[in-house]
């Protein structure tokens, strides 16, 4: 069969081209969080460039101040040369405010002061227990879960209030306890959860197929079909195919090539603090034969195979994300910001990579589309419990997300998942419950916590002394 | 928020209008069965609407001079002012030649000389049962499925021999009978079951609409998103939506409007043999609350309830088809072909109505497609034993065919929904294993069969022998 | 291997012998029901049969002078010469009166004067519908298991007050629906059903064994391993073994001998109200290829192949209970008891057959008992619902009762369980939400009811309507 | 209510004494591997206590000399002053003499040379994995397993061939995976394995009682009610009752008295190979809230937080298992018994507090017995996959066993069982298929594994090759 091109296909990421006469859109969107971070400005980049809607936005962040800026900011990029939409930004004082009759919710929010990630990060490190990340699993992931859901409890009793019918797209992590809190406090609730880690095991699979069948250029990521399994940060493709290729039978073919299995030593170790070697997704695909697709960072804080010591993390050709420089991020992101903005100069605007815009298209009827994204359990993943929040392809159509039917992990791929949904079960329970003991049942079964019950007990209660954990 | 345009969207079922400067896909088509009736010169009208797709048509038909007309009739049709395509036809005398390298496979086929019709439909009615169609459920579908299985067997272990990586398209009923065969002869095929009749109920939800909102056209199905559970000919929507309105919601509402409810008698009831008058379907909503979406003469036959004498079927306003009606369109429908082609008048031509070409297209790679199939049980519909064939909507995309997770029944459907599952189940064992005892353990839970067991037994043998049943 | 004898093993039914030198446990039985039936009077001369036990006995019943004459009776029956116990029998007017602190609860009602028996057997006779026993499945059934819930409502709170560590024993029809009320109000109940109709079926094998085997006396019912699976009075044994013999295969083997399969006419049906051909159970087995376990007159109601006219029970080998007997008997019981009471002559007493004294003994710790009993499925019946009441073998203990895993039933027996499953779930909601819709969707399901939808509701709420019901 | 006395239940541990008058049953016993430990005879002790059974016992073992040995041996006890019975001892020399028509088989295997256990214990301590035992789980049991599947693999072979009637008992670890092996090979077997480890702990409680209550003696074993969940060696209990008491509560509340929990030190921890402090059992009730029910040195293999370092085994009480003392134990057994026979003193005899008597009793019908086994999962334990082997109460009566419900673990408990269960299934899978890579992915998952994959497969692959194993 003869492949055909996939030009203009409705399924690709970039931004669409409006129809010509068509109106845009009049829209509420309410953005909660995001005042000290990178999202906010992205997304009105992003909206600046789709002519396809317009409205209002309101942003409400705990630094009024923040939002107040980043209101003006907004309203300033809409003088834009390149601007192709009309909207009109506005800081607000409460989550009511932000949410009445919104028709879409964003939420990106760090829950409690940067400062408790402090002991998130280095707090473990004394008991021998080192993660990359420390936001989703692990002992950091496990105390910023128990203060996520503080807050996501708040968001979602707001939502149910003031704007029950909204599309909410949540952007926090841990991704899969926030967006669960949500639907534990408000069952009504019409979120999801965005991630783009899969994107990047896609970016692999293509230029795997560009050194291996000697084209010009990988496939992009919209010509690849992958069925996607698992949990936000360790989600799994059991299938992809590309042009007509099966990816899964390629990789496995040129596994052990130069250059793709291999030992990385400090010296040719990335430096990036996000550099991705991805040698734990290779040792994951080889070990139980099916492809792991976030981040390597993140991978390896799921198993207990790749942080085994100080810098076992070198090995595996990645780095550790220090505590210093969230901190330094933290600070620097509203100064450069800031900088800009009094500098009158327009940045440069281009789309950001994430899907949001697409998917809002879609929710709006414009088109039908396919993405991974982070939902309850309704049947789309086989072997794990209805309810839990789990990554799969789904798809966006007028007001409508439905999850698509992925079938299940292989048994012993399972087994390490399983593990991870029990824990989120129980930490939002924990949580809502402000019950201690239950969520300490959660940081023993992290497979990061390979310490005695005496120790592991201390670390979670300084953790919990020290970040100000109502649990 | 302000509801946007619809025209060119994705999921269209017009035919879709090929983009400039793309070259057509040239494909091998096999086709089997369906020589003696519409479906094949339906397909080529079809097919020469769209110019997208190109290349060979092999038919085949256990008669052979049937095929040969079609062929004949297609290669001729090719000379039509309106084609837009370039296909050849090519009668085939064995299941090898049709199908070997097929990129798509077409089977309709009628399971047995059409006079075993007669004892289906007519040997039940000697002990008061009814059926209006008599070829899904009922001692008729259960004599047709042990025929069915038979054909299929055969056709399913030829598909992995000769066109193992092809698309296979089942139109024949029993439809989740012969779908599950195939799968449980080549457990690695690429088929689904396709069927329009979920179309009808969206047809009827939408002029409930334009009656209601008092707008001057009724929305296209097109513009109606429903969710899709259960299985062939017992297929259920739990929710509907249009232009933002809740159609479920609205039909509860107007439920008892004039018009709606109503008791048909011999003088209002349609005279036509496929009239459906939406009061089996509206019975069923109103009894458990959510909507059934097949025909009335389908849904009765899968319930208890309304079959319970000879004319039952008026004062629910449908009629049966009769044995005779099934024999005169089998003599008749060649008939007119052939009066046609020796006319050398080409006929007017316009779609079928039919989804092929769009779920073909979506499998090139067109465009992604959603719509409801029959597919074996992956988690798509809870409630249901896993590798089942439901019915629910699936998304078509290049090469790949998804289920979409659709939840589950209210539990007083499913266990009317489950019942005929368990047949499914135990007719495509009985009629692969040739086991006549087996078979009539389905043939006693059909939810028609309300007679003697002693009676049963008797019907049942004198059926399987009418019909040459080797089971 | 030598097969040893069976005496005195702790499995018999017979009223076990007391060790000498114990000391008799000092109890309070609650006796909620039963003043105008014989079950009381049974009960009271089983006690008088067992040294091992003695207390007091409170009878409830809402006839209060019914439960004053039989505290009577009760209290002279103390006198007869055989009596080997010491009880005090004492009539109370409240629930509370009766729970207060109770050990052992008994509930044996009436739902109901016994006068709407008339509605539950006759008017579904008007539609075609004939049910001999109508207190378990069929209109009749239905009807009164949604009287009875109303009642065990009540009682199971009461005794969830008065009486939370008391084992209570439901005696009462519906059996499953009566249970799972019990649990439904007050799950932390220690409640189970009992029932006898298990032992008439192992007495048929027994039979058969004798018969066949040609040995003096049949095999008694202690001599027998079954295993029992699905639910009160549709119950189906899968497997049992007697003296080393496979009974089901033995059955199996003369299945067709003389006078086993058996078309019964008028004249040689039994005259006898309950006289039982076991001719359901066979067909049933024939069928199926497991035996159903129950007696014919109510096995007859599970499905729709056995009533299909109005005299079609004689074919079968059973009679109808007509509604003149059961108010005939409602009538006659107490008289005789008084009429006995009068005499001043003491009765003769032996044991009833039931097995509660030895299902108490067992929970006071005295030896483990294996009988079958209704509980929630917490896993003992794989296939049916986690909380639905099933029927299994279950081990008595010291303060324990727990189910014996009884795997499952073959698929096509399952579906047909499973539907009176869903409707027993259904009814309790029905029942207890007071919610008339819901309550015809279980009344639709049932398998007796083969008419059409319209004729069903109105029957449905004629019968509601006599029987004073709430629903 | 008064609590009666116990003397004289069926489901006493006591070997039963023989009613006057029976005879004894003959029996002809099977007994597989044992040839050079302590098994054998004590399981002729055992019998020589119980005159109910009689008849021949075969003995087979790899060492042919020593089944000789210990026929001869066997057969001088039966000249002991206290013996009530009547066996005689043969030795066999091959599997198809020791089971042919056998009534019972006694499995009691070394896997290999006990060489092979100096890999199993000491090359993971090159790892920093201390194994307290290995024999079950940890990379030393994942070995032993391994080749223990080739030798069961065998054996169940050889029982479907001659003795597929025949009860089989195993005693040999990994128990999980020796029994589901069997029943993998022969699905129609009839086997269970015995384990004593639950009889541990409920001494434990029994002896906490007596403190806490100041009674005289402690309960025994018989006069708890217990209900078993998980698997072998890794066994809970979330009920146990005694004397009316619950046994749980009781021990929450005492959790805190002095000298329950505990920090040992190499001071006052136990010097006996084989001492149990319970610091480990008492920690994961403190944790998890229910009661782990096997030895502390089982245990704490199951998880990751008792063996964190190379002496953490001191902190909670317990000892190491060197292979020395195996080895010793191997070589010095034997020789004993040979010094014994020589001697020509008949040795004392008393019951060995395995139960296998009273179960073989309860098989041949004298008496229902209920106790804890190991068997495939067919309902008895919600929450874990059916066919795996789990450990929970059962009911033994004639030719009979049956498991009994025992619900489901609380979740945080069920995912640390899930874990093993997976891997148990997964090994059998690997070391029947001698598959490599899939064996790998249990010895990772396995929660003592807490090293680089690269270090593993090092680990792995060395213990292969230097225990033999074809895997």
């Amino acid at each position: 069969m003869t492949v055909i091109s996939k030009e203009k296909k409705g399924d690709s990421s970039a931004v669409s081209t409006p129809t010509v006469g068509e109106q845009p859109v009049a829209l509420k969107i309410a953005y909660i969080g995001g005042g000290g971070r990178g999202w906010a400005p992205g997304l009105m980049k992003d909206l600046l460039l789709c002519p396809a809607m317009q409205g209002e936005i309101r942003l409400y962040d705990l630094d009024l101040s923040m939002a107040k800026f980043n209101a003006e900011y907004g309203n300033w990029l809409q003088g834009h040369p390149d601007n192709l939409s009309k909207w009109r930004y506005r800081a607000v004082d409460s989550l009511k405010s932000c949410l009445k009759n919104a028709d879409f919710v964003f939420c990106s929010i760090e829950p409690g002061p940067i400062q408790y990630r402090k002991s998130d990060l280095e707090d473990p490190m004394k008991y021998g227990i080192y993660q990359p990340v420390g936001d989703s699993v692990g002992p950091g992931g496990c105390l910023r879960a128990l203060r996520a859901i503080q807050d996501y409890r708040v968001i979602g009793e707001a939502i149910g209030a003031y704007a029950p019918n909204a599309w909410v797209l949540n952007f926090s992590n841990p991704m899969s306890v926030c967006t669960r809190t949500l639907y534990e406090v408000f069952p009504g609730i019409k979120a999801y959860g965005c991630c783009h880690e899969v994107f990047g095991t896609q970016g692999f699979l293509g230029r795997m197929y560009k050194r291996v069948m000697g084209c010009e250029k990988a496939p992009s990521r919209e010509e690849m079909q992958v069925n996607v399994l698992g949990i936000n940060h360790f989600t799994w493709i059991d299938k992809a195919q590309c042009r007509g290729v099966d990816m899964l039978a390629l990789l496995r073919e040129h596994l052990h090539d130069k250059g793709m299995i291999k030992v990385y030593t400090e010296k040719d170790a990335p430096r990036s603090l996000f550099g991705d070697s991805n040698q734990v997704k290779l040792d994951l695909f080889r070990r139980f034969g099916i492809l792991a697709a976030a981040g390597d960072r993140h991978l390896a804080e799921f198993v207990p195979w790749y942080l085994t010591s100080e810098d076992s993390y070198v090995r595996w050709g990645f780095r550790m994300t220090p505590y210093s420089y969230r901190l330094e991020r933290q600070r620097e992101a509203p100064k450069q910001l800031k900088k800009e903005f009094k500098s009158r100069v327009f940045p440069k605007v281009h789309g950001s990579g994430e899907e949001y815009i697409n998917q809002m298209l879609a929710l709006l009827g414009k088109y039908p589309f396919r993405t991974n994204v982070n939902l309850p359990n309704r049947g789309q993943q086989q072997g794990l419990p209805a309810g839990a929040v789990v990554e799969t392809n789904a798809l966006f159509s007028e007001n409508s997300l439905e999850p698509i039917a992925s079938g299940a992990l292989p048994d012993n791929v399972n087994i390490l998942v399983q593990r991870h949904v029990a824990n989120q079960e129980t930490l939002v329970r924990a949580g809502l419950d402000k019950n201690r003991e239950l969520g300490f049942q959660a940081f023993l079964n992290d497979p990061l916590v390979n310490i005695s019950t005496d120790a592991a007990w201390k670390l979670y209660t300084t953790m919990l002394r020290k970040t100000g954990n109502p649990v």
